[in-house]
């Protein structure tokens, strides 16, 4: 197999750092034991023609081998995903129950946590005038977290007792959650975040990430 | 191939009918060629541990056939399109290219989309204190509408120029937006919308949601 480039920002605020999306693509990578160039962009590239040749709406990441370029954090993880039994069962049937897990951590457990990031997120913090939205989509997000934990139960992982690309798409999503205790007041979610985040292949995806941030601070910032 | 089963709600409220996910699987299996049964659910149903066993979250859509249970539209319409070439490419890469557009519409168009919904859903209307966040949100759908209009430009649609799951799920996304006039002021979103609106499987999908509706309309609603 040829060479892998992933693109990646060259730098982002605290906020968003170990969350930015290509760690997925990283820690996919790292379970699969596959070598990467990252292609580091700003915001100049995310507007540029070349880019968006890449991926058309200026986002990272991007995936390159060869001819075959692929966008959206989760397409490519099914992409790794599929030539690496260490991240998906290998038969049809189980790859399709490890799909429905990888969209229902970005489709339905992600979404209302997006909600509530725009509404904290607002310069000033959380408008006064928005607080019973924001009470309601808490109450959603509680809702989904009971779910995958009523789900999980004495399980270790979501599918089939190993860990897969499921895991790793609901281990990054819970992490979207790590300036609240939601997780950490649930003892079986907490649990399965530190069980996955343990792995040394995020290990050395989330340094990966971290150490470019740390290399390409901007002055002042 | 045995029986297949999807799950849809009994009634939703108007301003729901015609967008509830269960549609994307209907079209799906209707461009497929393939025959399907309807479990319809109420609210009960959605927090039963049977329902549970087979949706842990206790939403629509769920698939049966055989042993194989699957749940979240999107990847129910990826495991449909696996077994349809009407559906998708059938060489690796073109399936990749499918999925990163796919995913592009459910994780990347729809996000601020869903956003927008809460807000304007709020009992009451848009909270005056939402004003400014609202405002954001939008310009985000803007620009991400005018991303998916410049990649198009005189395609026809997404993928090798024939219509994939990739079209399908665009389309179910473009729909969110029919209480507004974002799209139809985009001629070229505009067109493609109306384009594989006006397929007769669409057609079919839609008005099997929507005659469930109609014949389960509660008293007074």
């Amino acid at each position: 197999m040829s060479r892998i480039t992933v693109s990646a920002f060259r730098w982002v605020p605290p906020f968003a750092q170990g969350l930015v999306r290509d760690l997925r693509v990283r820690w996919a990578l790292e379970e699969a034991g596959l070598e990467y160039d990252v292609k580091l962009i700003g915001p100049d590239d995310q507007k540029s023609a070349e880019y968006r040749a890449l991926q058309p709406f200026g986002q990272v990441p991007a995936f390159q081998q060869d001819e075959l370029a692929l966008f959206e954090s989760c397409a490519i993880v099914m992409h790794i995903a599929e030539q690496c039994p260490a991240l998906m069962p290998t038969d049809p049937a189980g790859r399709a129950r490890t799909r429905s897990w990888m969209l229902a951590a970005i489709n339905t457990l992600e979404p209302p946590i997006t909600v509530m990031t725009v509404i904290d997120l607002q310069p000033g913090g959380p408008p006064e005038g928005a607080k019973d939205m924001r009470a309601g989509v808490l109450q959603r997000i509680q809702s989904r977290l009971d779910s995958l934990a009523a789900f999980l139960g004495d399980r270790e992982h979501l599918i089939d007792d190993r860990f897969t690309a499921a895991d790793l798409l609901t281990t990054t999503v819970l992490r979207m959650l790590r300036t609240t205790d939601l997780v950490a007041r649930m003892p079986t979610l907490h649990a399965y975040q530190q069980r996955c985040e343990a792995r040394p292949a995020f290990r050395k995806a989330l340094d990966a990430q971290l150490a470019t941030f740390a290399a390409n601070k901007p002055p002042g910032a």
